[in-house]
This record gives C-alpha cells, structure tokens and sequence, in this order.
C-alpha cells in the first residue's frame, strides 16, 4: 500500500460517520468509483466547488485544522445562500506528502466540521502536489424555492446578517505584529460560520440572496447585476462588531464592512412588507439581520455619505472583488 | 475586473450551451452562488471528483487540449463504470495566470468533450496557483441499477473492454526519444474516450464493475476486494492492440495491459449464464468484451503462465496502484 493510500484511510473512516437529517440519502458512500446517492422526493439539488490554495487563500503552515473549518464555512455559505439544507460533501485534495501530522488534525477538524454542519462526507480525490483543497458542498431545496440572486426588486431593503469585517479584522491582526490579536476576530476569520438555517427560514421572506465572500460590495453587486437594478447603502447602518469597532478606527472598520470579504455572512433583498411580516411574526430571524440600504431601479451601486449620495466606484470601491467565482 | 473574472467568461460561455438529453435538468447553471439542478424522478445520483496536477498527472508545457479531454474522459470513465448517464460537470481550475493562449483551447477543447459526452458544464471555482484541475462529474442511474463493486461472485468471468496497454505505449513514446511516435497510442493517451454507452448497457448483464484507471490488477483487485472474493487471469487472453503488438515486445505489452494504467476501458464481471445470453441477445456488446478470467473463492489475483497459476504479487505486479483513488 502506497502512502497516499494510507490518506484515504482518515477519509474512508470519516465517511463512515453519518451526520444530519439527510444520512440515509447516502446508498453508496467512499470506496466505489462513484458516490450513489437519493435526492428526496419534491427537492432540487444544489451545488458549489471551491477551492483553497496555498499561497492565495492562505499562507504556508496555516493550522490544517483551521483550513478544514474555512474549506467547509466557505462551501456550506454558498449552500446557506441558496437557502439550501446542506447533504453531502465531495473532497480533492492536493497534498506535497502524507504528512501524518498534518493529516491527523485536518481529518479531526474536518470531521467536527461535517457534524456541525449535518454534511456526509461521500467521496474525493487524493494527489500529491502543490497544497491545494477543493470540496463540493451538496444540498436540497424544495423545488422553485431556491434563494437565487437575480429576485430583487426595485424597493426591496437590502439586509444583512450578523455582523460585517470582523474576518479581515482578524486577517490584519495575523499579518501586522502591532496589532493586538483578539480572539473573537481571529476566529471569525479561522472559523467563519455559514448561517445555514437562517438561509433556510428566509427562503419565504427574501427575492434574492448570496453570501458575503468577497465582500458586501462586490456581493451586492452580484444580485444586483443579476436581477437587473441598483442599490443605496448607507455605511453608517453596516452591523459591526464591538470587537471590530474596539480594534480599529470607524473609517477603517467601515472599509471592511463594504469591502472586506470572507465573512460568510448573508445579503438578502425583502420587500418592505414581508420586512413587516418577519419582524412580527419571526422577531428572532429579524434580530439576525440589519436593514443596511434599498434596491432601486437605477443600475449601479451608491452610498449615502455626508456629502450626499455618491456611487460606490467614487468612494474608491471600485476594485470590489479579491476573487471572482464562477458559480 | 480583474483577469480572473475574464477567465469566467469562457466558462460561462460554455455553461450557456445545452447538452445530452438531460440538458434540460439545469434549472439555474453557472452565474448564482450555487447551481440548482433536478434529478429526474426514479434515478439515483451518482458523482465522482477527480484532479489533474501537473508535475503529478502531466508535465509541464501539457498541450491545454489534451489536458481537457484527459480530465473529461478520466472523470466520465467513472460513470461508466455505475453504467449511469452523463448529466452535469463542475470543474475547480487553479492557473498560474489568466493566461488567453492556454484558455482559448483549453475551453473549446473542454466545449467539444461537453458535446461529445453530453454533459453540461454547471459550476466552476478559478483560483490563482501552481497548474491543477479537479472535475466533479454527475450523472444518473435507476434507483438500484448502479453497477457497484462489490457485486462479483466465485464463478463470475472476468471481462474487459477494448484493448489495454494503450495508454502506457503512448507515454512511452512521450517519455522516450528512441521509441518512433504513434498517432493511434498517443491518442489513447492524450485523449482517453470513457466507455459511457457501454456501461449503460451492461447494467443487465454484470455484477460488478471498475473502470480501469490504476490498471488492471489493481482495478480488479478493488472489485474483488469489495466483494470477498479473488480471480485468476489468463494473461494470454488480454485484448492487446495491433499497434502496441507492432510497437512493443510481447512480454513488455503484456505489463503495460496487466498494470500501466489510463486506459479507461472497464473491468466487468458476468455470470457465466449472461455472457451467454449476452453473446447471444447483444452480439455487438459481447464484441466489444474479452473474457480474460474468472472469479474465484479464494481471495487474491492470480495470473496463469507457463510455469502454472501464480499469484500476481509473486510475478512481480505487488505495487499495483500509481496512485490511489478514495471514491
């Protein structure tokens, strides 16, 4: 047995445990050429690659751990965008050895992870080369309920959940050794959570959504692309975080919030009377979410500021995205 | 934008083309953060994820082509082997740059596999790093009907398709000056044609099945793993090609065909009372099919030579695998 055969023994055990609501979709999991599985009765399936790489997403000796919970954070946030409940997972993964101790601790991570997130592992790929992770998250939704980005109306608020920059927060604090680390923003940028049952409760309030990956802005901008309209964003309603606003400056904190990506949280688009509606009849999925702007029928993306209205692009955001997926 | 989302393009030019009866399972492709698809009511949903990396897979300066129709072709000789049908393709490419005169026939090389094999390009990942490919494969067979390796039974023969070797005899001439090039070895090298169709049909006829990836004895090797079980081969049954007999001497063909690898034909197993009707029902299947063994109570792969039955790791074929697949 070659080394990278003993990889797939963490794998092939991993895939032996059964998480979430949708473990016996699963007819054939890891060790066939093909995973078989049942999509339920009455669901569309969804899906989302993503990839990792060493030297782009993340720098050479990142915590294996911590690259399981942003590898999966990452892929379960595109299904939680889609308003999708999260099924299986498909797993390639590129590795310069069968480094054990970088092995153990990835496969114990990563197996936290798929619990955490109800996700069943059902197959992948090992190869040797340049440190490189891609999975492919799967998930339901009822038929024609998926959340898509190209719903939003001119009038509906633009809406975000939790709170924005903290990520790049903790990004600042990892890449400049004069700035204090602080657990919290260190953590929202190790560990982002996909906000997968808020994605799902909204799927009978919201026109439109996508997650916040690669910023507010450049998100934004995506549903806004797709469903044909424009938007103003008031920067001084953007959620951020005690922590955040603790750490760094109000102008720089703001920065992040529009522009600073990978906080995997949501950007929704909700007619003012379903806003209405979810704040009377679901107050505990209104808390979550903070009413930032409005979609408008004129294209583009602007921001309130004190001297007025001004388009996004003229406030110097207009090199939104640090990555550009294709799905 | 920035050069990454102009490498989108290609690949959502692609994504716009319909292909295989099942293009119309794509409710929302590339352009959303997850693709939305429908499994047609009675089927399962088999998938398979497997990468190319170059220095690994391929060397450097790999005709960009060649590279797509190799993924295509590695990736669907997977469903081949569930005898399930093409559906959907997503594929994570990280590039060192957005490099045009590699993605111009990279992607109209990757739009004629789409074509050929009917099977619709849904979702993608483009990152920025050392050359690789992953390909995520998707394709449907009815509830039951997977072609599973653990199916084959004592008394079951063993059959392959087409010819074998091939492959192996191509990378020979890429690797060795001294050894004159051929059009028909290079091509089965370069540009591997999964056995889709046929796997298909054998759904009636087998028991179990493997596509041959690793080579030979280590694909059978995984059927027989999977179903308790172990086989004897005649390796002066095995389908050899006229240009690999005219290239290579008989004992250096002979090991490319028992171990060399790529050739993405299928290994099958059928009852003895199938083959029978199966030569006789579907002549034109069974001729495509060699018998070269049969599967045996005794666990392990034997060979049978001159000097009576051996067992393959004591004819020298213990390192099976060049590389190892977990799904």
């Amino acid at each position: 047995m070659d080394e990278f055969a003993l990889i797939n023994r963490f794998f092939t055990s991993l895939g032996r445990h059964s998480h979430g609501s949708q473990a016996d979709t699963v007819i054939q999991g890891i060790g066939d050429d093909c995973a078989v599985l049942s999509v339920p009765s009455g669901q569309s399936l969804v899906v989302s690659i993503d990839t990792l790489v060493e030297g782009t997403h993340f720098v050479a000796g990142t915590d294996p751990a911590q690259l399981a919970w942003r590898l999966l954070g990452a892929s379960v946030s595109d299904l939680a965008a889609m308003g999708a409940e999260p099924a299986w997972v498909t797993l390639a993964l590129t590795l310069p050895a069968a480094d054990e101790s970088w092995l153990k601790p990835f496969s114990a991570a990563l197996g936290e992870g798929l619990a955490y997130y109800g996700i069943n592992l059902v197959g992948g790929d090992t190869t040797r080369g340049p440190l490189s992770l891609s999975a492919q998250v799967h998930g339901f939704v009822p038929h024609g309920a998926a959340l898509l980005r190209s719903g939003a109306r001119a009038g509906d608020l633009v809406c975000v959940s939790g709170t924005l920059g903290d990520s790049r927060g903790g990004l600042e604090c990892i890449l400049n050794a004069d700035i204090a680390a602080n657990d919290y923003l260190l953590d929202r940028f190790y560990r982002p959570t996909a906000r997968v049952s808020l994605g799902q409760h909204m799927r009978r309030y919201a026109t439109a959504a996508a997650d916040i990956s690669d910023g507010l802005l450049a998100d934004l901008q995506h549903i806004l692309t797709a469903s044909g309209v424009g938007a103003t964003v008031n920067p001084d309603l953007l959620p951020i975080s005690t922590q955040l606003a603790a750490h760094f400056d109000n102008e720089t904190a703001k920065r992040w919030a529009l522009s600073g990506g990978e906080d995997f949280e949501l950007c929704l688009t909700v007619a003012p009377e379903c806003w209405q509606v979810l704040c009377e009849k679901a107050p505990s999925l209104a808390a979550q979410l903070t009413v930032i702007g409005v979609v408008d029928t004129e294209p583009g993306l602007r921001l309130q500021t004190a001297e007025g209205t001004v388009s996004a692009a003229a406030a110097g955001f207009n090199h939104f995205a640090s990555e550009t997926r294709n799905s």
